[in-house]
């Protein structure tokens, strides 16, 4: 939770809503969402296994820094948590990934079939948090949660795409990123301001901030899946590496001199520690472990000053700020 | 077409507007959208092979009954049409099925990852019509669609439950149907109200009257999936059974006498003609076809009373009288 800062106060309100959401529906689909979340072990039993609610807890710092109650904010909160589960959900069918947060994956559980029932579940009950709001500023956030997910989307059949692909361009997979991660935390801070009564102008600049922000944390996120401390990821070292991903140190590294000995190497078997360790190598020769971390701050920068430009105090934003920094300095 | 009756008047000015619905947004997607909606083929060129629209046309159809124009209803109408492609598009991919429309299914084109994206993109642009509405009855609408898909999905999620199962009984399974597909004909139906106007009790009314008639339609979809005559439906006779789906006819037998030597043979190659024969056979002695029937026109029945219980002039009904009839008096 230590990446959420001084945004993790919201926490016990949060939890409290997500689970009033979440309080009556189909018991199956309820007791798979349970597990999803981290509040249940597939057996049922208690469990505090969840993400880091990100999303949400921006969203309801946003509200707080426009001048009304976090409170105000929960129904956006809410909503973006579970659409992003959803979308978790359904990527790990889509990259057949085993694990989440330690654990097996939903599909692992019960299924391709059903885990695409239980992502649409998801989906579902997280729209509708939002629209049934009556607050002045839920149409404006539904809509923008309507746009990000669309984004989310195009996003996803790009990462998708780009499996097939050698060629991909720093451009392109910072596109794909704006859509796939950075859509949903701008759709984040901009539901937040939303409701908080913000004007239009201060709603879309803080989308942006949130937007740009998203973006250096999957930036970020791509140089501790290759450069990371195995000691505060948890994770192996080279995580990404060992599991062939296409971050964007690769893609960066696969249009210079030593994109054919990469190429090469990311057909070869993954468990081969040597491999690994020579992918690595050769990203940090083609500058890649600079350019990413160049790239994380210029986008971190580049929402630090949207946020100058919302009009907000710094008492205000100060946590805003603060979080933006995190987002870049955190080393899991 | 000719099951939707009356209703194809509405065609036209639908389909302009489930066009224009789709008319921006990521190329890929489109293009597998209108793929989908049968209006292009795989390779681009033109094609003329979508449903038969069956729940936007009554959408408008119930507006204009209320008294206002179907064109008050387009955005409710094209809403749904796109949330029947999202279910179809992922149940294509849980269901494993191959073709649809006689087409490709679109896992079959793109693969299940992609398909899952295609899916979420329609249902999303689906609701967007909804939300972005001003129209006074445009929330309550959209309460009924979100209402629609939880149910929906809860359906698809027993659907697939039961093909591990062979005690299911009648009312669970025509739980499963009210869900699966009595759920979305009932919110096509109460939308078309809601936009026009019509008072909640109404509204609510014309919703159940939508939903019994979606149990029907589907009942006598499993009715002619066993006994369908093949020059009409274009499918070989008895095609759900050559595909062993546990329809109800087959539901209603396993309970019987009969269940034994029925599940035997629904674990037999589905090629052997004999095997689907002595299947049919079978059901008929379980006397399931007769209840098969009789459950068909006793919903249908139940519609009608619901219909003449909402207040409508004869006059003002008469298409969605005529379109409860042809529902299970159709032969394809």
């Amino acid at each position: 939770m230590s990446s959420a800062g001084p945004l993790a106060r919201h926490l016990p309100i949060f939890d409290a809503a997500l689970r009033a959401a979440l309080a009556d529906g189909p018991p199956e689909l309820l007791r798979l969402s349970r597990y999803v979340l981290g509040w249940e072990s597939a057996d049922g039993s208690p469990a505090a296994a969840g993400g880091k609610r990100l999303r949400p807890l921006l969203c309801m710092e946003v509200a707080s820094a426009c001048g009304a109650s976090p409170v105000d904010a929960l129904p956006g909160a809410v909503a973006v948590e579970l659409v992003h589960n959803f979308s978790l959900v359904h990527d790990d069918i889509q990259d057949r990934d085993l694990l989440r947060h330690g654990r097996p994956t939903a599909w692992q559980l019960i299924g391709e079939a059903q885990a695409i029932n239980l992502g649409n579940f998801l989906y579902t009950r997280g729209l509708r948090q939002l629209a049934e709001s009556r607050a002045p500023g839920a149409q404006l956030a539904l809509a923008m949660l309507f746009e990000a997910v669309e984004r989310m989307v195009a996003g996803q059949w790009l990462d998708l795409a780009f499996e097939s692909r050698s060629d991909v361009t720093e451009a392109e997979y910072l596109d794909m990123v704006a859509g796939k991660t950075g859509a949903l935390l701008g759709a984040a801070a901009g539901i937040g301001a939303a409701l908080a009564g913000a004007g239009r102008e201060q709603v879309e600049r803080l989308r942006q901030w949130g937007e740009r922000l998203g973006i250096a944390f999957q930036v970020h996120d791509d140089y501790l899946g290759a450069w990371g401390d195995v000691s505060a990821t948890g994770k192996s070292t080279s995580s990404d590496i060992v599991r062939r991903k296409k971050t964007l140190p690769v893609v960066l590294a696969m249009a210079t001199g030593a994109g054919e000995e990469l190429r090469e190497l990311y057909r070869s078997p993954a468990e081969d520690p040597a491999h690994t360790a020579r992918i690595v190598q050769l990203l940090e020769r083609a500058g890649a472990r600079e350019r990413t971390r160049e790239l994380a701050n210029s986008f971190a920068r580049e929402a630090e000053a949207l946020l100058a430009s919302t009009g907000l105090t710094a008492g205000a934003a100060g946590g805003l700020y603060e979080f933006g920094r995190l987002i870049v300095e955190r080393d899991r």
